[in-house]
């Protein structure tokens, strides 16, 4: 692979594919709204509003890959998830679909399916439950995805992720943690494929704690490592919140208690 | 019921829910972006820019049920588009909310499931399969009503209309017409409902040919009366699609040939 | 048909059961453990409490079917529930056993399943959601039914009566009312099949309105006739509960608001 | 249409569809193993082997539809089911690609899944369970369509023929009992479709009594219109069979019950 | 946790239980209507008939956390059952509401669904099969725990249990065996979760062999660790059943050829 | 076990299972219509062509298991297809029928359901999609199978073999390859169970990559120890088809481009 892109480089996500994802591509084309650090070798910075259509064309010109970190990932007021989530996730499809379609990994969330609550299997096939403007920016992106493959063959895995950090933060976490190290070979075994689709794969690791049933992860080969229960004690040691606590209740967490954020 | 907002009302189905439905609320407010005739006896007539957040607020003042039918109602720009489509939806809801939450009819559309096909019976709980822009910003329009209903309670009913016009035009709205007569009952059924929730249902008459599993509309008590096959003579008259045309194979017809539109 | 047993004889269903089936059988055998009006025609009248084991025993004696609608048909104490429902449904069974086991339509109810909402479909799948003691004492019954089935071939007909009277009495029974005369009706169908099984069967009319997918009904051929619309505009003049009241929300009604019973 | 082919002409489903499909096209051409009624106005009669490779190729020749009722219908030996319903329907399907894919209506049968009890519940989805060699045939025949369709295109209305007489004979067609009527403006249903696929649908008319979910003859825009209930006081005039025997316990009847006919 | 009840603490599970818990609590009170082993340190010694509402009232007074073993365990007369599995079950579930609903653990049995064929994989949603009195009062007990749940919010762990001995014992056990091990995992698993829920989780160790859809174990975080094959050699030393025997056909095994027990 | 009878044992799966399964019988019955090895101790080699019955009768004669593998294992015409799969089917269950039933291992195949896309995830229930001939014929083996063993009882193990191989061959059979460690141990499973019914089980090791729900191999208790990804690297060095190829598409992969294939 010559190039590949990844949007929201200057996020938690986005330092950990650049520093981890430089075997896959000739070239790692970085990019976000908010600062980056310098090129190194065989790096582009490249600065831009995920709004900003002319600048998205732009960016995608060249690149064989797509890794859409980008765009806003808590929630936030509407002015800034149509902007980049909405509106950003339109112009990156129509940028791709004009150069020649490079696969995208969109990142999806859990919060399009938030409100279900922690007592219940899912699918991805159940439908959607968002738990706040985040949520529902990401089934739209989900929906934007299956029309640009349904209508002009383009690929998209879409993976929901669950909470990637270093380790997980709450019990909640317990269920919907994704190690650094499972996401970057979740991000391998999608752009290897011969043929990808669509499909719909929950971001989580080996945990023990699950509401997911993660069967199309197979799809893909991807078969994660490890297991949020080597932080358990770690986690234990902090108070448990209460039974009908939102992060105890809802597969979203707090996110359910948010409110719209009005600016 | 003191007032019932129409959104849309200068378009087709805007034009009959106000010829139709004064006698289920002391006024109706009529609302669109076009111009509408004057208003009538217990009517009220304000012109409205979905996309206009302090508009649509004062527009939603004082209405105890909403019937929205406003927006983009088939494949557009995609400025147009976010904007009635997207912001539009998300003015309404929080104006809704800030109004003491009246119960809303949301007209969504088959084109969110347009690119199934036409040998295939689904139900309302099938994943989206979204046939173009239109039918992305309903997926949208769904995932925010569920939000809203999980989060603030706001009740609202997703009708996918199919196609509803006096009779139907061609061969595939045979499967998809819902009658004048089919809209309106419907309309009453869901305003007179006890508690209504966020149901699914599909708009669409009694018709002998289909592909919708039509079990939810029983939920608020509707039955449409009307049977497409009451044109079929009149339709197979005019000449038959190819078997592999667009408008044979998918459920969204001609919106799965639609282009982007870029103006 | 020799001779129909009829438990419950002195309630609301049982006094329309003997009024309605004299044709079904040579003799009606009614019981009950409160006064019921002396024997007509045709008729043998046996008072059983169905607690006790050898009158039960006594009182199956000699029946080719039963038609078993005795026990406690609302929330009451365990200690009642118990007896009537719990032990009084063991004894029945067993006493079939012993005496040929004439088949047996067992009125179960919809309060196995109360605790599922109103903006819900259900099928006869569905895990059980009980509203109350006497709620359970039907799945009890229901799996007494089945293992009886299972081990010796006993026939059932479960039906989950949803509300038989002359009318629907209040909104909710707009979607649980069962006529008379289709109930009636009903029981006609469960006794003449060559063969039974032990199928569950909603036991409601042919309403608009509705939160119950009725294929099960076609395994015996049984298609109701009557509709509450009938009466809409009836309840509709009395007042309306609001949405978030439990005969809004519960397919069970007020059964969900039920404490228990202590005596 | 200009010619239909009708196969199995001279059996009793062939010899209705001869005398009421005369509408359908310009010419009628009958084919069966067995003689035939000489040819009347706007008539072929072609006496075909369906076993026999070249003979199948000239009789599709010039066909634009082909109703399939050819084969053996009930059960055989092996060597007569392997001729006409193994090999039979290879030499179909090969002629129809040679000679342009004319839409194919093959009569396949509720013997496919026989052995499904009585008292449960089908979809055209369930795991296949025949009865005997006639339902492993038909079995056979259903994958060979499919195959066909996804191959090449090929179009087929797989019907699976309940029990297509003038009347029901026994209490177990109640509920298989597609009259004569139905069966007309199914093949009509069929044939003016501008796009089939390869549904599978229940060939059974509007009974009460039944066991299949018809919810794919939508599909075709068909409404069965007869009820067996008229026959109901007719059969019921006749010994009931035990509660255990074939004809009441499985869904193929007698069929299996039958042996392996060996010659 | 102060304090956790063990009832049914004389029983093989329950002095397992007793062995291996001390770390859970600060005091475990053991609970049976047989004799039990003197109270050693940290315990409470607390005789009781399930059958008893005043005594199991203060029984679980001022108890955290409750492990329900207590109750017949096998097929046992109705008198037996109905006492401890059917009144006793209710006179706990009251007992816990009066003192601030302490979580429980309830061992239902795969009894429940004992009447499956050997050949089928179940899902904890499929229909209940009873295979004899033991079974339906493991039924009631799951529709009693699911209403209290509903209604006031208790939790229970519904844990089916297969078969928990120190070793399997017969072929049909490689199936169904849960470790002494898994079994401990599994009650800390089920008392450390912030929110329980009611659900529904197999019993049973990570085997080869099996039938059961185990997906639920992941709401919990419970991953068993051990495996029956380790048995295997030794138990097929032992002659092998038939293939019609009932241990060879049912999951329930012989339970479904026991008889009613009449004492 | 003193017989066990190989079929198509001059093949590859069959040379296999030759050289490892001399421990599970006293005597091997080697048959192929190709020619063989001669027979070591404790073999017997029997030619026999498939379609012969007679011959067939005398080949299962006194054998206690059969391991079919025989008939044709790729696309061909279909004179052979139908002489080794579908003649060849018939005359193995009927001399099986004949010889006391022995235990049939069927080895049946992914080409049953290889129209189904690369992105889907497959249970064992879904409806078959065969890729051509070879594929129908196996649907056909499975059907037989079924009614064989509803109606006299034979049993079946059904395994759709994936792609058998010292090692996978091409990316797809790092889906779909089974080691033949694994297939032995498969093979093991199938005859040392007391009761094995009739499942479909899907023949694939424990790759990470997949398509196929495993779930119903735990019925026989078969839990596979290889896995593809042990030769990606060395797959991952061959040319990576286009993500539009067959191979790159179906599950069936280079079957759905074969033609029907004339002699």
């Amino acid at each position: 692979m010559k190039r590949l892109l990844i949007t929201g480089a200057a996020g938690n996500l986005g330092k950990l594919a650049r520093a981890r994802l430089g075997h896959m591509a000739d070239v790692l084309r970085l990019s976000d709204i908010s600062d980056m650090d310098p090129a190194g070798p065989d790096e582009e910075v490249v600065p831009c509003d995920l709004g900003d259509e002319a600048a998205v064309y732009d960016l995608v010109k060249d690149c064989d890959a797509i890794l859409h970190l980008g765009g806003v990932s808590v929630e936030r007021s509407w002015d800034q998830i149509q902007r980049g989530n909405i509106t950003g996730v339109y112009n990156l499809y129509e940028a791709a679909r004009a150069h020649g379609m490079p696969r995208i990994l969109f990142a999806t969330s859990n919060h399009t399916i938030g409100y279900y609550r922690q007592d219940e299997v899912l699918n991805v096939t159940d439908p959607m439950k968002p738990d706040g403007l985040y949520g529902v920016s990401k089934c739209f992106g989900e929906a934007m995805a299956s029309m640009y493959h349904s209508k002009f063959g383009q690929e998209t895995a879409l993976i929901r992720i669950g909470s990637c950090f270093e380790k997980p933060r709450d019990r909640r976490m317990l269920a919907t943690w994704m190690s650094p190290d499972d996401f970057i070979s979740l991000i391998e075994c999608v752009f290897r494929a011969p043929m990808l689709g669509c499909p719909i794969i929950w971001g989580v690791s080996d945990n023990d704690l699950g509401w997911w049933n993660t069967d199309t992860a197979k799809l893909i080969g991807w078969r994660p490592k490890d297991n949020s229960e080597a932080f358990r004690a770690e986690i234990e040691a902090t108070p448990c919140p209460p039974a009908d606590a939102p992060q105890s209740v809802y597969q979203g967490g707090l996110f359910t208690a948010e409110p719209i954020h009005k600016d």
